[in-house]
């Protein structure tokens, strides 16, 4: 087996690599304040495309599935042993950073080169997936493309709507070069029993890494969530001298709810079983709303996660309870619309385990953490794939242009990856 | 003087005129759903002239102001009277409802119809005035049309922009005939001196004439107010899995600022000190909010009122209070923005006391009570004239398409009207 130090410095020889890639990353998305690469857009396949050129220069053999998503492997000595799959998504939400998905398939392509510089030999293939589509603000469909993949993407989701053209899913799919219809027969074109590992690297989205200073996360479990994109609070459209005790006001119906979830986050939440609930979308309608109007109506988006499957059944009826009594209070109706959701991805232990000998080995300090954000990972896991993933510090959040990935935290995150397939696959 | 039974059976015989006006207005304005007549607009314009034309037929002089109002005059014996005003405003809200302004024109020329039917000749000249742009949904502000025509606008609204064409005031103004260039000067079209009183008849916008079953209301006073068209709430932009901690969460705070905004309001109002507290618009920004992000931002729109001054001032201490707590506490900022602002029009007790001998001598149930809405007639208030106002009763509010007013009510409400100008100004 390759030394563990050698490889690691064959991992920090591809800095200026990993550098260059996002710059070019960047360059191919940049919208002017942030990086703004959609699902499916051509801002997201021309990353697909400079990632799979650099992948045949590394010379790796690349492939493209129906849903296109990108695969670049190096084929193993045993044809017949199940693969390593490293991968994460491409897209980004709108005015995004650079490194919120694209961390991980760089961190993957890295890995790849690293392990055959350092003269790695794997018994399988090892392949970098590139994800479509994993940024649910665009659909409002969670990990379109990696359970298109894997053939679990409901037919139903090729009707969603893209958020800023309106234009369905089947259609932006096709306009990248994807078949729809065989997402909607239910194709696959990855087999579980195929695949020995599916290993995710990505930003941290919270703080708590840098806060701690600890640069690697070794992650214990993806949340699973429940989402409602056009929660409707419906009250009386008044006028502006309206008394109050005749007003049926949806605003102060909705800002009651927010608050209400908000404290029941905080009454709930416990270290090991952390929850999110979220409302990203919130307003009254600008066709209709004045300065001078009682509010009548407030649309908004929810989000509520939890790695735990009964604290998340359980918060759905606390939710529903809520509204209800905001309702009853204040002569509002709630609509709550369609519903998505999906559930939580366990991380596989032994994964887990072997990630923290090879951090011990390299010396690298690590730290178990629950995922509150959502990721392909979960999507595998849910295929019943045995599923790894490791965060990387990062100051700023994600979802934002300011997010701060430090290229050494990337490097030794790699380092832990390639140290797991080389004790894994290697000879 | 003319016996009060027989004018209140001339107004009784306007009856088909108002509905066939009504209905014409109607048919100028319809938008599908409600009345769309947007300040300075062509609708607007439209109503404007459809009610000329109707008041030469009635022999009445039309002229127009440099803020293209209208005036439709009946001459008094003596011209050197200060003259009666009747009047209110002829735009709307988006997707409102006919009456809201509109019903104190009509009521003004129909009582100018029957005060001649029953033979009353005016000393003084009885004008009725159809305003221009009261709404203040539409520039964001108040009484533009009556402010202008008493040369008290102040030049800066000029370059307000309307909310739907984000053309300035000065431009529709023109547009519709008007001459800015003349109000930035300051020039008054009416002297407050040769005003006797202004009478205005309006719909009530709350329901407490509807719930007690009376048809008219003597209106005690309007209310001042500060606005704040657009205020910010800062926080910070966030991924869904943010830990709560670590949050910014800028709804959050701008929903606490509301509830703490409406208990304000609940703590405060006496019955005589009418007051209310509206966010009329509210909400994430489209262009950057998404199911998956923590809002960084939100805006809205902020209106409070009060018929007593110090009440106001009171209260605006407590708006800014509130917001500094709550910034505090949450690691947000609140950015008030521009802050406009009138006092309160006290309304002529020896007026209210007219109104209410009219009202016994007719058999008309009234009440007094204080209007929480803006009307024009406190902009002839705050120029030093004698305003009376009467409301009518009306079921569904107001600033919507259900607004609904009873015919009956309205010929009651006029009768009051037309009879205290025949006691003042007939022979």
């Amino acid at each position: 087996m390759v030394e563990t130090a050698r490889l690691a410095a064959c991992v920090r020889a591809e800095r200026d690599r990993a550098e260059t890639l996002f710059e070019t990353m960047r360059s191919l998305s940049f919208d002017g304040i942030g990086i703004t690469r959609p699902a499916y857009s051509a801002a997201e396949s021309r990353v697909h495309e400079a990632l799979a050129h650099e992948a045949r220069a590394l010379g790796l053999e690349v492939t493209r599935d129906f849903a296109a998503n990108t695969y670049m492997t190096r084929r193993g000595r045993d044809p017949l042993r199940p693969a390593i799959l490293i991968g994460s998504h491409l897209d980004s939400v709108r005015q995004g950073g650079n490194f919120d998905g694209a961390a991980g398939v760089v961190g993957g392509l890295i890995a790849l080169a690293a392990l055959d510089a350092a003269g790695v030999r794997p018994d399988c293939d090892l392949t970098v997936m590139g994800v479509r589509a994993e940024e649910s603000a665009w659909f409002n469909v969670s990990y379109i493309g990696s359970r298109a993949a894997l053939g679990r993407l409901p037919a139903e989701a090729l009707t969603a709507r893209r958020v800023d053209t309106g234009r369905d899913l089947a259609s932006h799919l096709a306009e990248a070069g994807g078949e729809p219809g065989r997402i909607a027969a239910g194709e696959a074109f990855l087999d579980p029993t195929r695949i020995r590992a599916f290993l995710e690297l990505h930003i941290e989205q919270g703080p708590l890494l840098e806060s701690e200073q600890i640069p690697v996360g070794i992650v214990t479990g993806i949340p699973g969530n429940f989402r409602h994109p056009d929660v409707r609070v419906r009250g009386e459209w008044g006028h502006v001298g309206l008394l109050r005790d005749w007003r049926r006001d949806a605003l102060l119906a909705a800002s009651e709810f927010a608050l209400a979830l908000d404290r029941l986050w905080s009454e709930r939440q416990r270290p090991g079983r952390e929850m999110a609930a979220t409302i990203g979308r919130f307003g009254t309608d600008p066709a209709l709303h004045a300065l001078t109007k009682v509010p009548g109506e407030v649309a908004f988006s929810l989000d509520v996660r939890s790695c735990v499957a009964d604290d998340l059944a359980e918060l759905e009826g606390e939710v529903a309870r809520l509204a209800r009594d905001i309702a009853a209070r204040r002569g509002v109706t709630f609509e709550f619309g369609p519903r998505t959701g999906v559930p939580p991805g366990p991380m596989d232990p032994e994964i887990l385990g072997g990630f923290e000998r090879c951090a011990v080995a390299l010396g690298i300090r690590t730290r178990r953490l629950g995922s509150p954000a959502s990721h392909d990972a979960a999507a595998f896991a849910a295929a019943g794939i045995p599923v790894g993933m490791l965060f990387t510090r990062n100051a700023n959040g994600s979802h934002n242009p300011a997010e701060a990935m430090r290229m050494d935290d990337l490097l030794d995150a790699t380092a832990i990856l390639a140290g797991w397939i080389a004790e894994q696959a290697g000879r």
